[in-house]
């Protein structure tokens, strides 16, 4: 059995020897892989971070030093030096280990994260507070460069270089968001990579030209007046940063060297470390696209997936793409926007046909929103994929970018619902809510492929501002490649099953589950297929209301300002009873990790909590007729 | 009359001279002073940019070339070239002229913004549809020094920079967000402004140094390696920018010159503009706090302005300033963070104060909350004033790193409700909508100053995550300074006027209006102070509604998901009647700008509307008895 199990914590790699250490790293790595291929988690990222955070825990005290992690998938090496693990066959299951950091698991997690770029505002926060308490610690931010894409990024820096606060940053530099990092400032930090004598070149350079009087001099003077002329400051340095690198993340005794060297330093620090995602694990260490950036279970020995693609079924992010590849051939205005989420979300077919029309704006999910705006002002028909919890960073641009100006972009709310694995950080269940007080909106969400490429083609075509919600997992394609794109006129819902007990009414994935819990129980009820979640179909809704029958709105998101307040609302309108009605959605509180099936019955949604209701509604109705 | 009523488009401009152009500009600056001091505006953004956008419509094709302009609050002159002069009395008045681009107004508002920092991504985006479209138009955005302190405009610069497209940037750089602006680029952007002979300076260099072939070949072969090591490029030329700068843009025939080069260039370029905020008016050109930002009417000649104080009456921003201040004397932990509106937020009591515990973070909302949340993990208690509209920038930061931590942060959200002159970008009607469904969050408004003194107390006691929302305007401040501190439970609502007949439900500057409402027309309703939007009082509400009589829920919010939907969502949950429930809010729709009182016309929440409603109850009740 592996020493990882006897680590308690971080003291322990303190009484090792850099020799002992590195053997403790490739211990790590064969850990990882094995336990990755069997639970699934991020493999890539924390392959890469390896070293760095053996010597980041080497070097500091944790906790009384802080060490953010920015995202934190990269820290499961964080997670094993503080004594987890034994707990790494529940990663990412229900109850178990999360691929994040919590609090709740350890004191050595400080900082909670799923979102990218937050790490170094933290850590700002933390050194003015440890400055202002007059103590006396470290305060060290590890971001991944693509990380760096993302505004908070950038306005943390721009505030954390010119405040002057000690703090460590350290930059993993991988060259990759999830796929390849794209941007500006990827490309200046590819210049600073080719440059690893970069400080030796600058030293010889000085050396010389400091014998040569007469040019120092006229650099002198000119310096005097142009600062930072002749001395070439890299951009971290013009933010008043200590820059050291660019550094081999992987040569541990370098690593600590340098990490020993910016303990003393009284200012901002940029450590520079360049890593290989994947490392030691050869199929990720040639992956350019990011497959290897989340992964389920896989055979280690050959890469091979277990989770084998079934016939006639596609994940939805695929579908959405190949409906979106579909329409873009009829029409040249549509293209395709990105947040570094080729991957993940599927786009790969639509940059296949139309590589141009399609642009990765990197991890910037509000530029991605406002840009989207622009090309709609010139007459273009972007769609944007992101996922629903991602969307939250563009609120504004959505609010006052798009909707303020009645702008037709459609947005592929991709993840939207519960996402299993990934807990808290990125279910996507707050998308209804933030959406639907905004004018000028339009929500929807299919109950299958088919519904999915009719929305997507009603999107397009109407020319309004459309959110097009899908889940994560598949969905039957049966019939897909000859389906033939039809209008649904805007707010329109149908009745999916017939039924005279009851009427439920729900959209996207909740049609399916719904109607086979009630076959399967023999429920008469109604099922309404709400796929427009704004605006609502008042005629039938109407209509149900009126039929006097209790009506049970089933949602997967929260239910403040979920379709069941906008039903209330309306009703509240039209001065019809709200007696009837029943709301099945997820109370005011954060979902954990966990398999859908799981989270259902913890969150009553799951088929014993229907029939519950179903069964208290009947003994109502008895009730009354005995009354 | 000035000339300047007769132009009716840019084509004017284009058949001026020089010597001509630059008397335009004198009378510009002479027609925006002298309408400004009567109906009040943004003067000194405007006066700074007199020279550059008179250069502009002399170079670029209007509407064919796009000029984006960053905000707006500074393009008066764009709308004095394009035809608009005749309406400048009429400005940020109700129904009347704009303070900011609007598409309705001009073809050649072909952007609208409010927010800052959209317009390098809309530029982009119009860039790419250009090229996409085998169009040739040029694409300019106009951005100043502050809003450069943003994530998304970096995010846009990131993208732009790497893309190679067509735009035109220019940098109207006045060293200022509204007040002075932060940051490391702002220090980067002031080495620049120091180095007017920078070009001057490198070319001498290069001269000197070639002659020096030893040197040179040296210098040479660590180029290879180290690119760009001699040749120091500033960031936006690291970024992929052809750079020009810095310019003195109140020297119109060079910005002509500068702008008419940079047409032919086939890349991204940056033109860096050195202005003055408030340039020829002595008063706005001294300012360096912002006072002179936007501003009511004044007297031209002495710099008075008109609105005088009035006693025992102050701005709601600096009674809640005041409110802090005083807390923060008893605890230490306190400290008060800014996105760039020290002057806005009238933070000015405290930063005299406490100096080491006030920290302007520059235009950085996203950063400010996050920062926030780093300060309150290390035991700190952060107050953050933001306005409400501007809070929409940091949605996820609240959501994903505050609330999701359960962290103790207070948070102003200033200017909540509506604003009257900025119109649909500034109304701050979305934030309990966008901020009610997020778990762990406190909503509250203080019906006046000591109710508001309470809840800044109560919110720094009760360690949660709170919000305070107060709006824009006064409040009188009569024995506020022997205020009692008081701890207000939370989630606990107060009636604030007995009555029979009916009850109204408010908050805020709500509870004084509907008071004197029911005063004037002897309206024998009940007045609750609904000062917690969340948690509601529930004991309370049940109470009220189990009275069975008319309860009407008044608000200045967007309807959907107001304090009306948590209502009905409780009544709903408790199988309560929603029959006697009425709503007084926003329909789902933006608001212009305008007086208070006319708005409230218009959306009916006028004083005749509320009598119209409390008829039309009187009638039902009446019909009720006939039955």
């Amino acid at each position: 059995m592996s020493k990882l199990y006897d680590i308690k914590n971080p003291e322990y790699v303190k009484t090792l020897s850099i020799k002992e250490l590195e053997s403790l790293c490739e211990e790590i790595r064969e850990f990882l892989i094995d336990n990755i291929s069997q639970t699934g988690g991020h493999l890539a990222p924390n392959l890469g971070t390896v070293e760095l955070i053996v010597a980041l825990h080497k070097v500091f005290d944790s906790p009384k030093d802080k060490i953010i992690f920015d995202v934190g998938h990269q820290a499961y090496t964080h997670k094993l030096l503080t004594g987890r693990a034994a707990q790494f066959n529940t990663l990412r299951k229900y109850g178990g280990l999360s691929g994040f950091l919590k609090r709740r698991e350890s004191e050595h997690d400080i900082w909670e994260a799923g979102h990218s770029s937050t790490s170094i505002s933290a850590a700002t926060g933390f050194a003015y507070a440890r400055d202002l308490q007059g103590e006396d610690y470290h305060v060290v931010a590890v971001i991944g460069d693509g990380s760096l894409t993302s505004g908070l990024a950038y306005e943390a820096l721009n505030h954390l270089g010119q405040s002057g606060k000690r703090v460590i940053v350290i930059l993993n530099d991988n060259k990759m968001s999830i796929s390849q990092n794209v941007g500006a400032v990827n490309v200046m930090l590819n210049k600073m990579r080719v440059s690893r004598r970069y400080q030796k070149a600058k030293n010889i350079y000085l050396r010389v030209i400091k014998k040569e009087k007469h040019i120092f001099n006229l650099a002198k003077r000119i310096r005097d007046g142009v600062k930072s002329f002749f001395l070439q400051n890299n951009v971290f340095e013009e933010m008043g940063f200590e820059y050291y690198g660019p550094i081999d993340g992987h040569d541990l005794p370098t690593v600590i060297h340098f990490l020993n060297k910016v303990k003393t330093i009284d200012k901002p620090v940029l450590v520079h470390l360049v890593t290989k995602k994947g490392k030691g694990y050869k199929y990720a260490e040639n992956d350019e696209c990011g497959i290897w950036h989340g992964v389920g279970p896989f055979n280690k020995e050959t890469g091979e997936f277990l989770n084998k693609s079934q016939a006639n079924v596609k994940s939805w992010s695929k579908i959405i793409c190949e409906g979106v590849t579909r329409l873009a051939k009829e029409d040249e205005r549509i293209v395709v926007i990105t947040p570094a989420m080729k991957q993940g979300s599927a786009l790969e077919s639509f940059e296949q046909a139309f590589p141009d029309r399609i642009i990765d704006v990197g991890i910037a999910e509000e530029h991605a929103i406002t840009f989207a705006g622009g090309l709609a002002m010139s007459n273009m028909k972007p769609f944007v994929s992101i996922y629903s919890t991602f969307l939250q960073r563009a609120y504004d641009q959505i609010n006052h970018d798009l909707a303020l100006q009645d702008l037709p972009v459609v947005v592929g709310v991709d993840r939207a619902g519960l996402v299993d694995g990934d807990g808290e950080t990125h279910q996507g269940i707050f998308d209804v809510a933030f959406l639907r007080h905004i004018p000028n909106t339009y929500i929807m969400m299919p109950k299958d492929a088919h519904e999915a490429y009719d929305l997507l083609y009603t999107a397009f075509k109407s020319e309004k501002l459309c959110f097009i919600r899908y889940p994560r997992g598949n969905a039957s394609t049966e019939g897909l490649d000859e389906h033939q794109f039809t209008y649904i006129p805007l707010g329109s819902w149908t009745i999916e099953r017939e039924g005279e007990d009851y009427i439920f009414i729900t959209y996207g994935p909740g049609i399916d589950y719904i109607k086979s819990i009630c076959d399967k129980n023999q429920i008469n009820a109604k099922v309404i297929n709400a796929r427009f979640i704004k605006p609502i179909d008042e005629k039938l809704l109407k209509d149900l209301i009126s039929e006097n029958k209790p009506i049970i709105v089933f949602e997967e998101v929260v239910r403040t300002s979920s379709l069941n307040s906008a039903i209330l609302e309306f009703a509240h309108k039209e001065r019809l009873s709200i007696s009837n009605i029943y709301s099945m959605a997820i109370n005011d509180t954060y979902v954990g990790q966990g398999d859908r099936n799981l989270l259902y019955k913890e969150l009553h949604l799951d088929e014993e909590s229907i029939l519950k209701l179903i069964n208290s509604l009947k003994d109502e109705a008895n009730e009354e007729r005995t009354n």
